[in-house]
């Protein structure tokens, strides 16, 4: 469970030197869209992106149709809190052949565009890593949401990319050069994998604590032109049960040590 | 823990109609390999590869080394044993980079081709899943292990494939073509992804139980030209503390429903 609910976080954001913060949805439950966004232009901070869109992927078509009218009900609260970009997990579902979940991703992205165009927000595909293929995302690699976003052939969409997801891929230093050469870079998230996680989704490291190589894959992605926010995103329960005000500390030492 | 030692499970395979076994190093301590050899001979059994070799990857020219030694010694224990084919788990160290943890592979792989060829013994690259990159493997996707196998321009190195590891990968059906049409798929391990598994080492699925397309994917392998055994490989610490007789009685039938 997350500790800090979203008014502890961002005041303990500001606090810490913090510029900017990703709103999970969850997060918002108990507060207006108004609310929200004037608590975080209280004190100071950024909205980075709005987390998480996309689950577009199921067997039926009214399930798929319900997807997509919920997107754009994302879309709409992305823009009242002012965040610019939507971060799509896009979706898989067992009894979806993967190559049919790649179509219906697809899909579900052609049909929210002119949405996101209306409320000038921007769709970010999150390639995730292989072990979620079964049920979180069929777009597994920088490479397949590179093509995804291209496919759509759409200013409105891009890709954001998490080192824990991509890391270990042979191709990532090119496909990070062909995303930024498209002008498709719209986010950037990192923490570290840690030798080995304990456990396939919560135990996420702190950066230095892992094995990614941060500063090499930091050079590949300012070379490809990104300029926006780096992003720290550490899904764990670890370090979710300890005293956060020391955490964030620990967070910010890192980056500047390891990032 | 594997709850038979090697007495039993040739005993039990051979009473379940079971043609093949695939012996592992640590299940041959005890005996030596001219028991083995003979105990599997005398229940009528087929070797189909020793497990395993590989583990090339060190941050020290001397881990290097000992490495290719080691590996020269399960070649010689293959060969001791009658199995024509050694499966290579690869390597990766969380220090060593993974392009320099590819090109160290592929410098084990040739420094022990000679010793191979010598005995008869030929190697099987096996891509592990992209979650292993960080300890057990740098060669994460049949591509990977296609193109290492091709590298080193040698008849007695192949890949190994096994469904767990590569089932999500877009570019799947092309690969296992390729392996096939150069005459480098020498072994074919299925099991299944449970939805989601609750580890990432020892909760493999029973075929059926999980979202893996293998009726498709043994098109794919046998249309490539493969008429090997299909092997099952099931690390699981819940199938492991079953009673092993019904259990394997289990494997055979998840094997006619679903493989």
């Amino acid at each position: 469970t997350k500790p800090l609910d979203l008014r502890e976080a961002v005041a303990q954001y500001a606090a810490s030197g913090v510029a900017g913060i990703s709103v999970w949805r969850e997060a918002m439950e108990g507060y207006t869209t108004a609310e929200v966004r004037t608590l975080i232009d209280d004190h100071g901070l950024h909205v980075v992106s709005l987390v998480r869109g996309g689950f577009f992927v199921d067997p039926t078509p009214e399930g798929r149709q319900a997807a997509i009218d919920e997107n754009k009900r994302i879309i709409d609260q992305a823009a009242a809190i002012g965040a610019p970009l939507v971060v799509l997990v896009c979706g898989a579902h067992p009894e979806v052949p993967l190559p049919v979940a790649r179509a219906q991703i697809l899909e579900g992205i052609m049909a929210v565009i002119p949405h996101a165009v209306a409320a000038d927000v921007k769709l970010a595909i999150e390639p995730l890593h292989p072990m979620y293929a079964d049920m979180r995302s069929a777009v597994n690699t920088l490479e397949q949401a590179n093509d995804l976003a291209l496919a759509t052939n759409h200013s409105h969409v891009g890709v954001a990319f998490d080192v824990y997801h991509c890391w270990w891929d042979p191709q990532l230093e090119q496909e990070i050069k062909r995303c930024g050469a498209h002008d498709k870079l719209l986010a950037y998230h990192v923490c570290d994998w840690k030798v080995p996680p304990s456990d396939l989704l919560l135990d996420r490291g702190l950066m230095g604590e892992g094995c990614i190589p941060l500063r090499q894959i930091r050079t590949w992605v300012e070379d490809a032109g990104f300029e926006g926010y780096i992003e720290v995103e550490i899904f764990s329960n670890n370090y979710w049960a300890q005293d956060q005000s020391s955490y964030i500390q620990a967070i910010r030492q890192a980056y500047l040590d390891h990032v």
